[in-house]
C-alpha cells in the first residue's frame, strides 16, 4: 500500500463571520478574521492504493489532476468562499470546515485508490488535516 | 553599507477591476483575477546603512517591525484592500502598485537608514520589486 | 475528528553533553553536537478536536497561540537549553527530549481539543515526532 | 517512542517506460515522462525508537547518514535509474517504486530503531510515503 | 520602474561532458555531474517596465506565462538537455549556459517590457543570474 | 558575465552583547538577544565570472565547497561565535557583521571569479547583504 500526495493551490477571499451574531459578537470571537481578507491556500490530498503491476502508479497523476481541478480547485480559487461556494453561505469557512468540504468532494471520486487525507494549508502558520472520521 | 532585510506578511481579499470598465472587459483585460479573492503576501523590505561602531546593526529590528507594523501591515492585514485602502478606490491593487504604495509609507521612516528595495510576493510564484525609481 | 497543527519559532544556544563521561567520551558519541551551538527550531503542535458547530473551529487559534507561547515558547525562546530549561540540566537536550518536555508542557493545556503530536525540527533536514506513547 | 526523520537529496535521471508496450502505447500512459528526465528527489526517512536514556537520542545521527547514504544515496544519486540500478531494469521508477525500493534497502538496517515511513518527493507537488504495508 | 518575477520549473536530464574530451578527463573536471542524471530546475524571469496607468500592470501575467511556456519551458521540459536542445549539443549544460540559453529566448519577447535577470536554480544549494552583460 | 550562487549553513550559539556597557543597557539594546541563543544560519556567496569556454563553469563547485568550508563553515559551524571567533570578540556579532566577516575571508579567495556579494539569514524573517562596499 502507497500513499500519494499531490499539492495544489487555491487562492480566495472569506471571512469567520457567523450571521445569526453580531459585529461586536463576531469580532469578539474571530477577532480580525471577522473581517473580509484572503489567502492563498496550499491543499494536499493524499489517496491510497497498490502501484498497478505494468505500470508501477496508483494513480495517474494527469487524471487524478482533472479530478480535483474539476471538483475541488474550480470551485475554490479565485473566489469569495462565503459568497461562491453553497455550503460556506451557511456554514463558517474555517480551515477546519474546508478540509471536510474538500473531503466530501473528492471521497470515492479516483477509480482504484482510496482517499486517505485532505490537508488545507490556510498560511504558512496553520493547517488542517481530515481522515474522514465521522463522515 | 549593509543591505539589511526583514519578511512580513499579511492577507488580505482584492480583485482586479476598473471601475470605468465593463464587466466583460475587466473579465477580457484580468481573467479570473477580476474576481474577488486573496492571498497571503510577503512582504520584504531592504534598507541599507552602516552599521553603528558599537551595536554593529543598521537598524534595531524592534523598532524596524514597529515601523513596519504601523504603517504598513495594520493597514493592510485582513483587509479588502479594494475598499479598506484609500488608494486602492481609484488604483488598481496589482502587485506592482502594492510595491509603490508600500514604498511611499516607508521612504524616510527609518532614521539611519536608507530604504533601498520593496519586494512583494503576490503568492509563490509571482512578485514585483520596486526601487523608488521614478518617485 | 479533525487534526489541527500550528507552526511557531524559537531559536535557542544547547549542546549534546553528558555530565558524567568525560570531554572526549562527550566528543565521541556527539561530534561537533558536543561544543555549544545553536538554531532555529522549528515546532508543530497538532491538537485534535470537533469543529463547534456554530463558529466551524477547533480551537481559536488566539488561544492556542498564548498557551503554546507561555508554557514553551516563553520557556525555550532565546534560551541556553542546558542552563535556562530545569529538565536539561540533567537530560541531554536531543530533539528527541525536547518533543517530549514540549508534549509535558502542552498535554490537557487546550480546552476541548486532545493534543495529537508534537513535531520539532531542528534543522531543514531533522525532525522529532512525539505522540504521547509510553507517557 | 520517538519517530526520527532525516531528510537527503538526490539527483537523478529516468522515464517512465515498459519495454513491452509500444512508444505510443508508453506515450499515451505516461504522457511526456515517457520521455528521459530527471528531478532533484528529496528523500524523508523515519525510524522509531526508544532515545537511549543516557544520550537522548533514538539514533546516533551521523551513524544513520552512514547508513543512508552507503545502501540508497550512493546508488541513486547522479544516476540513471533506468539503467544504473538493477530493480529499475524491469520495474518502471515511479516515485511510488522508488519508496519500496528505498524500504528494502533500509528495512532492518539500523540497530534498536524500527524504520518506520519511507518519503520521496518527486517535485514539489507530489510525493509517495511507504510504511512496509504488504513486505 | 517595477521589476516584475515570474517562477516556473522544468525537470530535465542531463551531463556535463565535453565530447572532445575522454571519460577519464570529464571525470576529473566533472566529477559525478558527468554522469547522466537531472533537476528539478526553478526558473525566474524578471522584466522590468512601467505600469501601465489604467491596468496598474506592467505584463499580462497569462501573456507572459504563454511565452515562457513557448519559447522555453516546451523547449527543456521533459527532455535530455544534451540531445534534446540544439546548443546543448556542442556546449555543456551547465546552469551558467542555461541561463544563457533562456536569455537569448526570451530578450526583446515581451512587448512594452525589459528583460532584466534570467536566475536558474539547479538544486536547493546553486543557482545562476543572468542580466545579458555582454550578449 | 554570469553570477553564481552557493547556499550553505552552519549552525551556532551567540547573543548580541557589548562588554563595556551593563546588562541593563544591553537588554535595554538588544531585548532578548542579548541572552545567549543560536540560530540555523543561511550562507549564500555569490561569485561573477565568465564562464570557460570549454567546460561552461564560472567555477568548480566542488572547487567552491571547499574553500568556503575550510575558511568560513569551519570557523562558524557548531561554534559559540562570541568566544571561538576572534573578531566577535570585541565586535558584537550582529548579522550585519557577521556578513561583512564572511566577505573579509572570501574575497580573492577564488581564482578566476570575483566575490560579488555575501548574503546571511538569521532566520526566516531577516537576511544582511555585503557587497563589499567601503572595504
Amino acid at each position: 500500500m502507497i500513499y500519494l500526495t499531490r499539492k495544489m493551490h487555491f487562492s480566495a477571499a472569506h471571512r469567520l463571520y457567523v450571521d445569526s451574531l453580531s459585529p461586536e459578537e463576531n469580532r469578539k470571537i474571530f477577532g480580525e478574521c471577522s473581517n473580509l481578507h484572503g489567502h492563498n491556500y496550499e491543499l494536499e490530498v493524499t489517496f491510497a492504493g497498490e502501484p498497478d503491476k505494468t505500470t508501477g502508479m496508483v494513480i495517474h497523476l494527469s487524471e487524478l489532476d482533472a479530478i480535483v481541478k474539476e471538483r475541488v480547485i474550480d470551485q475554490l480559487d479565485h473566489k469569495n468562499l462565503d459568497e461562491d461556494v453553497d455550503v460556506f453561505k451557511t456554514e463558517v469557512s474555517t480551515v477546519e470546515m474546508l478540509a471536510k468540504y474538500v473531503w466530501d468532494r473528492l471521497e470515492n471520486s479516483v477509480p482504484g485508490a482510496r482517499l486517505h487525507r485532505v490537508r488545507i494549508w490556510e498560511d504558512d502558520a496553520s493547517f488542517a488535516d481530515f481522515y474522514g472520521e465521522g463522515r
